[in-house]
């Protein structure tokens, strides 16, 4: 009897506490959007119906900058000390983002009697957010369209990937041709970033009569490292999804997939089929991805790419496990995508500056040793590293993260050195004058044997770390892992004897 | 003070609210299934418990046609006019399509005094569905089974793929040999369709005693194509999956993987590492997947497949952005996977019936030339790729619009002229002799420089411009695309060479 | 009128059950961890506080296992008879787990005044769940790293994959280097398990000052042939994984994907596409994966790896359909992995026994012929079929399946006649003396055309045979199906010829 009483006044206390809840949270005094905002939604909620209902239910169209000021430093979302007056009372909607630094943006124009411009850049978003802009400048993915395009090596894979090579089917051979624009911005700059340039506005119709809309080149684009019409590089969106421009998204894994699961960065899938990508699949949809700061095991169960490489990480007691970063390698000794060695982490977001001793613009030299006045010294990598560990340690005893590092270290060694003896296979083609390499000013990417050596260390090397590194074994074994490291090799010692044979 | 008051005061309101809506709603009539239907369950629910679960979870199991005939246009999921009357008062269940039509059924039997059929076909649906039958018979896949295995070429793949061929190592040959027919149902049919043959019944023992059961040949099979006993095309069921034939499930982009993921029609892969798929993997199980109509931003963040393909949109306030279609070219003006240059969608479901100037089953020439008498016009293209736009434009500005298909359109042209090249090879090794192509009275799929060409453009001018059509940039580069495209096309001229050289 | 009285009286009915529900629970007794884990918690709560809160949305932390063994036999999570008394009434913690047996852990270390050993292994988790074991010792994976590591054939594979080779360029050959430790743990041992072995303690600083810790060769590894310090094999947290333990997780597919997804064994790859991986990612999140027994229909609506492989499955009124087996090939007939043949299963878990009449360490003839005296007989084939084919009927009808076993039969029977006709090129190149094979004192795995071979069964024919048994149609057709067998074929035979034509 004690027993049903015990419970029945459990069950009214409960029922006691939420309406006692209700009572003291007060009314809700809904944050407005401002009037600016209000006149642009009048007509695009009917135009883009979809883009509205997407700002709908983001955070911008729920609180204001003033609010989001208010909060613990750990628990803040904006970053800036304070917010210009005339933003801080007023949701951030379309008039916010779109009319904001006016004069920095040669695209502005007349739209229904306001200066729109269509690029929201990072130097817009830094109003609020400058330390993630200020940390996303150290980001090499900021310049992930420079450090392409401006690398001469790099530009004869581009060539080799986008050009529309002429055959001549009489002597049977294959020529390369240059690129087009368009193609390079559907293939590699997809994820690497356009150049968005403005081209002034063109009278079009749409569905409320005739209007003078905006004309770009290199649009539309959200990638990484796009070069934006006001100079500035880089796009927020490719990770905080528009318009809802959610941490949630940014830490889904998902979202990374977007330019980290092909052959040369298969990240994503090898953390599909690891224990961590495991779990996620599993039980991710009962996790907090919303929560600031972050906490392993309360929130999240195992990590996502974004606990490891960028989130603020506390423990449960709010000791800061690791720092909020949007420089993705702030936590990352080396780089094991390796170009064409793993090597320790560029100095500078810009890699467009490295030249290697043989003056190609490469991290490492081709005989594997590393370009090291560009690089990090063994002192950062340490650093880097430990706060990487940091993050392990939230759920893995020191055994098992020395024993995991350990690992991982023979596997970059290994794989280097597989890459090594492929290279040596290489060079003496270019010696022997069997095929043109950088040495003898031909591409490194426009003859068969060249397009073996590429794989060897662009797909199958580059597979065995990442699968090492986020232990999703079978990247590194069958599927693009050693078996295709070897058999490769195989292939190019026999192609390179047929070449000799046929040049006898 | 007034804030609790106000606070409490809401959520009287509140509790107010819900008890009125209960009491508006008045009792609910469960929908009962017929007597015929019990019956059928009586033992079928300890036979084959899944089934059954599956159809009690069903909207067939809940909702007479009668109720489902009231709703307002836009809001019906039966397009019948109106329905026979003794199906109208019960819901849809076992003994209302297992019994449908008896008369067009040869595969009825007698089974424990009901005539039954096994397999349901888009003519018994049609009952209560006519207009879905009816556009799905203007889709290409509806004819799926006859669009491959009455194509002479494709019959060439066909044999290349099933068959079990024999080797003759002494010579060092591969020599093919017909597949067998469960070989091809394993395979090509599997989701093409197979043949399925009612070859009468057979006692056979089971939980319940001795049956006289149905046997089937070209049976189990749920594919689009399929080739029923009733003379029937197709299987509603490919996509609105037994026994719950849900639009839910069919609006899910996981369904399509079923078919469309593999290297020809890289679809759904492309899909998911599309910023579309990003959304959808990252919050699609926040969306209302069942609603009808679909409303973009309101039900869902970012399209499905069937959002763009299939489904009935509407805005917010109810105006129709598309209509439903099962044809799914309804919203394409070409057809991308090329056969093997991408073209106009031809202008017949039934593409059996297309012979290009060289006399061959394709819908362009090898030269590149569209068949175009069996192609749609460029008005009709026109007119469909406004209607898949006007999707776009739930979301997009009419720039970000217009510059995506800018660079599809050059993308399309690129992949095109790639395959032209690689096709200039293959036609060159056919006029020397160094293969026997359709000109020679051979296959197109069985020796080594063939199995690259069909490579060339299955596999890689395919991902290609799937990649660039649904943005999952990847698949354009690395993976199958590019990349793959330009090693290929050397290896094809390498291979000439070799053949050149072995033939001297 | 009488409709409104109803619904309120059904409202108000509503609410009373609840309160009724809530006072007949009774007041919640909440289960406590053991002193010994308390002071366990004291410091990995902050030290670890990922495994720490996973452990306490565990079962283990919210159960005792003196109330887990009340249960209904077919409830019954645990399968001891009974648990020693002094860990039968607090819930299942660190000290429970991490103390047990301390006689039988050669790494068992002083820890705070306690006797810990680090790794738990299937002995410690046999204290409540014997049954699990004994199912699993007779389980191919529990044996999983000596059926690699003690067969002479695998092990050349092994050298192939993870040794690094060198080249000498000049000669243009690739010479094999034998692996090291790590790298044979970073890949082909990270799925069948690491030799752990216990190398004492050391003194290492932690974030709680200096303390002796355990250092272990091999690890860490959490893989299904792990042969722990403690001389047993295996590791539970496989699928039930750490700190969780859950049935739920072991149920999910993503799990059996960390090692069943490459191109040896695609299970999960063609799982996903198939039927049944549509629907359980359209809908598994809303399935009840933790239910014991599993209902189908009810708890779930389309099978996971775990439905048909292992679980103990009821129809709605409680008959068993499949008992529960932690031996995954108790359901199995057929070994459709073919080293390199489909063949009917081993009749032992350790398969470094079997030797074929060639005196190879293989369960089949390099003709195809199955090495029958090592294998299950005719008659256990067929109840293992028949277990199977239970489960398929809870869902599907029984010409349903006959159709289907009908199918997979011919393609087990066409793939092996495929890597049939391989061989026979394969051996005409060692009989020729073109490749050195076992035959001739070589590896298996050191020559391109060796690598082909292997290719052809271990890669395409088992991804078509899988394909076909899992109904994930493109596995079997183009992404490394039937078209790559007929495609690596004719390479095959071409290399030969050119083989042949260098050696003359």
């Amino acid at each position: 009897m004690a027993r049903m009483v015990s419970a029945s006044l459990g069950a009214a206390i409960s029922l006691l506490a939420f309406v006692l809840l209700l009572f003291l949270s007060g009314p809700v005094v809904a944050a407005e959007p401002s009037q600016a905002t209000q006149y642009c939604l009048g007509c695009h909620k009917s135009l883009h119906p979809g883009i509205v209902s997407d700002w709908q239910s983001s955070r911008h169209a729920r609180v204001t900058p003033a609010k989001a000021l208010q909060k613990d430093e750990l628990k803040r979302r904006v970053s800036a000390e304070s917010v210009p007056g005339d933003l801080r009372n007023s949701t951030v909607g379309c008039a916010e983002c779109h009319t904001l630094n006016p004069g920095k943006h040669p695209d502005t124009f007349a739209h229904n009697g306001k200066k729109v411009h269509a690029v929201v850049t990072p130097e817009d978003c830094a109003v609020c957010h400058p330390q993630e802009r200020e940390q996303f400048s150290r980001n090499k993915m900021s310049q992930a369209y420079g450090n392409l395009m401006d690398n001469k090596l790099y530009g004869q894979l581009i060539t080799a990937v986008n050009g529309v090579p002429r055959v001549d089917a009489e002597k049977g051979v294959v020529e390369e041709q240059a690129p087009d624009r368009l193609s390079n911005e559907d293939s590699c700059l997809a994820c690497h970033g356009t150049r968005v340039e403005y081209e002034g506005t063109e009278e079009r119709s749409t569905k409320l009569g005739p209007q003078e809309l905006p004309v770009y080149a290199g649009w539309p684009n959200q990638a990484v490292g796009r070069i934006n019409p006001d100079g500035s590089k880089g796009s927020c969106s490719s990770c905080h999804t528009r318009h809802r421009y959610s941490i949630e998204m940014a830490r889904q894994p998902h979202t990374c997939s977007k330019c980290h699961k092909g052959p040369d960065v298969p990240a994503y899938k090898v953390y599909e089929v690891s224990k961590h990508g495991n779990i996620f699949s599993s039980s991710g949809s009962e996790w907090d991805l919303k929560s600031v700061p972050w906490t392993p095991g309360e929130d999240f169960a195992a990590p996502t790419c974004a606990s490891c490489h960028a989130s603020l990480l506390t423990g449960p007691q709010g000791k800061v496990i690791a720092e909020r970063t949007h420089q993705m390698n702030d936590r990352l000794s080396e780089r094991i995508f390796g170009l064409p060695y793993a090597h320790p982490q560029p100095q500078s977001a810009d890699t467009s500056v490295i030249e290697n001793k043989a003056g190609l613009p490469l991290p490492t030299e081709l005989s594997g040793e590393p370009a090291s006045e560009y690089l990090i010294s063994e002192k950062e990598q340490e650093k880097r590293r430990e706060r990487l560990q940091a993050v392990c340690s939230a759920c893995h005893s020191e055994q098992w993260t020395r024993g995991h590092f350990e690992k991982l270290d023979r596997t970059v060694e290994t794989s280097n050195q597989l890459t090594r003896e492929a290279t040596k296979l290489m060079e003496t083609a270019w010696a022997e004058g069997l095929a043109q390499g950088p040495g003898q000013g031909g591409s490194i990417a426009d003859e068969p044997l060249e397009l073996l050596w590429l794989e060897q260390w662009l797909f199958y090397a580059n597979s065995v770390r990442f699968a090492s590194a986020m232990m999703g074994a079978d990247y590194g074994v069958f599927e693009r892992g050693r078996w295709h490291q070897h058999k490769n090799l195989r292939e190019m010692a026999e192609k390179l004897r047929q070449l000799r044979s046929m040049n006898e």
